[in-house]
């Protein structure tokens, strides 16, 4: 038997993976999150996490070359605040196609510069390789204090179900421009007790599927509560539709409430069940269907 | 004016990037050494590095995959032993080809999990897209003492040059075979004072230079002290043929004595002399040349 790759899909092959690796007791969490988590002093741990971008896939490559290495970046600084954390350190490796002129590289970097120092994050290396088709994976090393680390299996029973904003159509454009939530991020684990957060970058039912996963759980979630953006095209579209790079997060009844008393840019949209009752939606009529969890994969 | 890369070069591309980049003062080293070096504890550093390995460039497809895991995860570690560190966790980022088989991809990780398992290395996380071609990403991080940090930048005048084993025809099936030099590094660092230190990846003359560059210096090597391995075709090869993975390191003349008296696998090749002296071979007649600097770039 020699199974091809598309039969197992990118998740099958994250769980084979995962399957094998062992960690000693410095790693606090492995594969399986948005980001690693390591310990690091009294207060604090490192997370770390890389997110490889490749053209024809992430990018086409007529894409103007600042909004490329935005993007680049941007992608994993979303990791990093969906675990509560502040991105402080990047390295990036680029794949480079032997005729690109200097002025893309440039521009690249630019994108990277710019976001970098809006965060006060620092470029401290990379490698540079020859490749036919341009490829950037960024690896960012970030902290968070201990008692502010989200993970995506935390949900608890009866939390409520929150996103940080509408949802759908980043394809037309929001993909490559989007700014990550390292603000809201931290607002939210500086005054509120999250159970669990993820970065909505397949889809919000398949991260929302992984959130359940971790956590043992299942979901219920109201169509009509579902926040759709400007350019979404529809419920299917805010469902399934990856590269949102918005946060899913869960935390009590009594923190929900205390936050929208607070702030009214974050929008419930259901709460968590057990495990048995799966990923529920309530559509205009009040009719439950179950949700088969659809999103992006890369195979 | 619109330059395409090849004109500028790898190191060209490196000194453009690195001249635009600030860093903050948690940054003990930015771009432009092995690794990266970070403030961590009272008594270590933090040390970051990248490859990043294209099929095609660094590997052929049809090579064994459990060659190709191995290696991409040895050349970071060996940046970690230039440095005089430990390595401690690896991200692994992946992009593959769609028709990739299973067996494949399983082979690739036996590779990277045997040789993290010999230095009690933790795989933490990872990220994986589609691509054309075969693209492996492997950041490490690992920890070093502050007193057993080596740069590139600390070679003084008068010091031994060294190298770890006898050099060239890599290309052989070393290059996919061979063990990172940490166990040679962590004795050189924990017995001897080293001033500079940079593991051979693309070329002895080509890694020389940067070490007389960042440390402002210039130096004398001897054809008939360069040790040559079985597979190498000849000076030039051992000169100017990249992915060696051994170590050059350069240390005071006192040090150098003591070292080769208590052991005989490190090769004094040279030595270091002022900047305006450039890189000098003396032939096996005694005769001076100035070298121009070669060896393997990726543009």
């Amino acid at each position: 038997m020699n199974l091809s790759l598309s039969k197992i899909g990118e998740f099958g092959l994250i769980h084979r993976i995962k399957r094998l690796i062992r960690t000693d007791n410095s790693v606090v969490q492995g594969i399986g999150d948005d980001c690693a988590v390591i310990k690091f002093n009294q207060r604090e741990y490192l997370l770390l996490t890389c997110d490889m971008l490749v053209e024809g896939v992430d990018f086409r490559s007529q894409e103007d070359p600042y909004l490329i290495g935005r993007k680049s970046l941007a992608v994993s600084m979303s990791d990093i605040a969906s675990c509560g954390g502040m991105p402080r350190y990047a390295l990036i490796s680029l794949g480079i196609p032997k005729n690109k002129k200097i002025k893309f590289i440039d521009g690249l970097y630019k994108g990277i510069r710019d976001l970098a120092k809006v965060y006060s994050l620092n470029i401290i290396g990379g490698d540079i390789s020859r490749s036919e088709k341009l490829v950037i994976d960024v690896s960012l090393i970030g902290l968070v204090e201990k008692n502010n680390l989200v993970l995506r299996s935390g949900a608890k029973l009866k939390d409520i179900i929150m996103v940080s904003a509408a949802l759908g159509g980043s394809i037309k454009g929001r993909h490559l421009r989007f700014s990550p939530r390292i603000k809201e991020a931290r607002f939210l684990v500086n005054s509120f007790k999250l159970n669990s957060m993820i970065d909505i970058s397949d889809g919000l039912t398949l991260d929302l599927s992984h959130v359940l996963e971790e956590s043992d759980k299942g979901a219920v979630i109201y169509q009509d509560l579902i926040p759709l953006s400007r350019d979404c095209s529809g419920l299917e579209d805010a469902l399934t539709s990856g590269e949102d790079f918005e946060l899913l997060f869960t935390l009590s009844i009594k923190e929900a409430r205390r936050l929208l008393s607070v702030n009214d840019s974050f929008f419930p949209i259901g709460h968590i069940t057990g495990k048995k009752e799966g990923l529920v939606l309530i559509d205009r009529l009040g009719n439950p269907r179950k949700i088969k969890v659809k999103g992006y994969t890369h195979f």
